[in-house]
């Protein structure tokens, strides 16, 4: 475990990096779930060496199936701080219970709520008071089946508990196209702009379930306003414990950022 | 509160009525949300006088808006453990979190699921544990964009749990009609008998959200084959803190227990 | 050929069934397509011996794909008049283009219009005309992803053309679900009643997609307070050009008019 | 109406500008629906300042309500035809009717199949047959709920009447959020591009409802790899006869030509 600290040549850790920021692209990359240290480490260097400055990993897996890897847990959140400790990395992972949202924010910088936890209003309640009273951020992913007004009224739980920031999260909603596993809502971007003030950055991986299509939504999201993406990543994507089919590798990360970075140079923004 | 306990002439205390047994139809009723002991009462006294032997009320309601009325919490706890000492009615009620699952595990018979919480892990899980240690029957409502195949696999997050018995609610799906507040699937009925072998009873009040809706769907939802209703009763709907323009008066109600009962005849079911 | 005009032993020709009518309910019965005259004939004397009075057929199918069975065109509609003159019985088949309107007005009793044409105005003011003059009636089937009051329009279209009788028909609305090829509401049938005074039937099979599921369906449909019924029946389900997964045998055919039947009797209403 | 003839100082007419090209985005602009000769005639001139090569209007409009505007018909056309002759611009009309086809295509070169009719077989076959002979393009909405699979067969029946070009559009499928009048499937556009060779264009004014998401929306669907956009544009919105609300004025857009082609420079095609 020692050489878990070591530091990448020439990469300098940066503790400043923002969630949200006038100006700037979001691209948050990393697994679906956090398989092993060696895993989020190889993926941790490729999102690193590409200049991103927040990474996913989920730990605590909100499954369909209980039979589906159900995450690492804990361990799963020791190895996220140890990213973050040897990269400079910020981390996002997501609270599942209000059981675990103390330890949750003992070891990472944002507090993710699953779409299927979108109307859970206990743990909207219990993040929303942790975050503030820890100087979290909360990224807050839309219900499938929740309207734009739903979703801004469960910001007011979270906001309710005193000052956190919310960035929202476009995800894709349930619809009866199957070619796509859910449709991405893009107009949802715009209409949130108008409705609020709220940041959102948007969920290509999930909303359209297969690896191809997670850079030509990437652009459209991009194109269309938002503030950010979080995509899922993976360095061996085939032999992933969850989503492997809509996680992109090392490379085809290398060129979501590049063609990303392509159409918000157009838009006066800088992707970090 | 000494007259709490007062027994209503001519009514014998049933302490062993199912929740579901082969060729009986369970109708529970009561409010959405439970506001004082005398409202609870009031519709309590109805509810027995009719010959149910089930009754709901939500103490913890999840609300879409944080500024609706969001329950009485413990004290609605503690009026429905009244209610089934003063009359013998079964009670069922909301988990909302895995914080509050023992609390109303001591107060109450049924521990229900809502919709918002179908695909709440954690939720399932504790429910599963507590439902089994206390002997507790668990009604697991769909999700409102939940498929039956991911229904049926919540259904194994609780039961995984040990042997607690699971009773499935359908509650209306989410679609594009808007003369209906959710679309109520009846077809999930016979889908789920020809897949399982879970019981499943039907709760067009909140599918319908009007009430003059209620009486037809429960009818139609009889017939179809489900094994029980849940409905929206309040003796003052138009003053009622939640869900009162699809809430059943006390005459509203009578009237659905009396049609639904013609249909129960017909298909050699009876009534409680 | 000559045979297909006897009549069957004790069968009385009845030319005055009336689609609709008050403490009546109807029960249309018949092939999704037609495919030959044997096929036709055979499930006709199916429906006849049942005691019912309607019959349907499809003469001009419209297929998703153009590579499936089109349908036998005019020849089907010869048939369609042959199977009212041998039996009596009524019969119902679909217009799919304002250039077959005449044609098909000349040879059958109700003209439908489809799930996929709801929205086709041209056809409506042709169907509408058309019926007009020659006092046929109208089945007018709601659009798949229609709402109650697109459908309540579309009627309008019709009966702007002249005193047309209009029946409609709930046939299953598109949803995420995908254990039912479409999801039946039920619900449509007492907002309808509610909204308008236009009679209202129900096709269960085009809705579920699985035979098993149709009288379950069926049974709910006659009980929220549906005027009829069409249903896909087939004497060889298995050799089906079209649709035979969803069609009845004519034993099923028979189980479901009993078990239709034993609802009516409760809500005072007789079948045919 | 002499001066209908008069040629715009400057403007040099074009008569070989393709629907589609390789390294092109064609930008079609134009009015819901034809209200007069002024009326397009004053749109005609903003399209064509700005440079774009085809043109949009309703001579036959499909509207949910019969008591709403229905177009002028024929007398459209002949405006069509007219603003083709003086400016040299494209015309797209919308088919409704097999009984329109020939007489549309003597006078527009783009028959338009719109999203109500994607199912309307005999439709479908007949504009292949005409734009076959005719040599006319063909654009193909996708049924408001109507998934990819369906909408590739229904290309088919378009195909098998000849050689006849078809270029799909995605205009926004039914789901059940209401802050937009339809949710615009961006992601069908790189589904698209997988599974077939054929070309297809956006439309984001019916999707989304309301002008000011328009742009953004365009954007968007340049940005995923679209071959181009239909709009909705009207130099009075205010005062149109049809989906006003949603049409963009002459400012607006230009604007959207400035944004798209901003994009469109960086992934290397020309607007036109």
């Amino acid at each position: 475990m020692e050489n878990k600290k070591e530091k990448l040549e020439g990469i300098e850790i940066k503790d400043d990096a923002k969630l949200i920021e006038e100006g700037y692209i979001t691209i948050i990359a990393g697994p679906c779930a956090i398989e092993s240290w060696e895993q989020l480490d190889a993926i941790a260097k490729v999102v690193k060496n590409l200049g991103l400055s927040f990474m996913r990993g989920g730990a605590y897996k909100p499954r369909t199936s209980p039979y589906s890897f159900q995450g690492l847990g804990e361990e799963g959140l020791k190895y996220l701080k140890e990213i973050n400790i040897k990269y400079g990395l910020k981390t996002v992972t997501e609270v599942t219970d209000t059981e675990n949202v103390e330890i949750i924010a003992n070891n990472v910088d944002v507090l993710q709520i699953g779409t299927r936890n979108m109307s859970n209003f206990a743990l909207l309640k219990k993040v929303g008071r942790v975050a503030n009273e820890r100087n979290k951020k909360v990224l807050l992913k839309r219900g499938w089946a929740s309207s734009i007004k739903e979703w801004l009224l469960a910001v007011e739980y979270i906001t309710l508990q005193g000052n956190t920031e919310v960035v929202l999260c476009e995800r894709g909603i349930r619809t009866f196209e199957t070619d796509t596993r859910f449709t991405l809502d893009l107009s949802a971007v715009p209409v949130i702009k108008k409705l609020s003030k709220l940041p959102i950055i948007v969920d290509p991986s999930h909303a359209v379930g297969w690896s191809d299509l997670v850079i030509p939504m990437s652009r459209a999201a991009i194109a269309v306003g938002a503030d950010g993406l979080i995509v899922e990543a993976h360095t061996n994507p085939s032999q992933a414990l969850s989503d492997g089919q809509q996680s992109l590798n090392a490379k085809e990360l290398a060129e979501l950022v590049r063609q990303v970075k392509n159409i918000a140079d157009v838009i006066g923004k800088k992707i970090r």
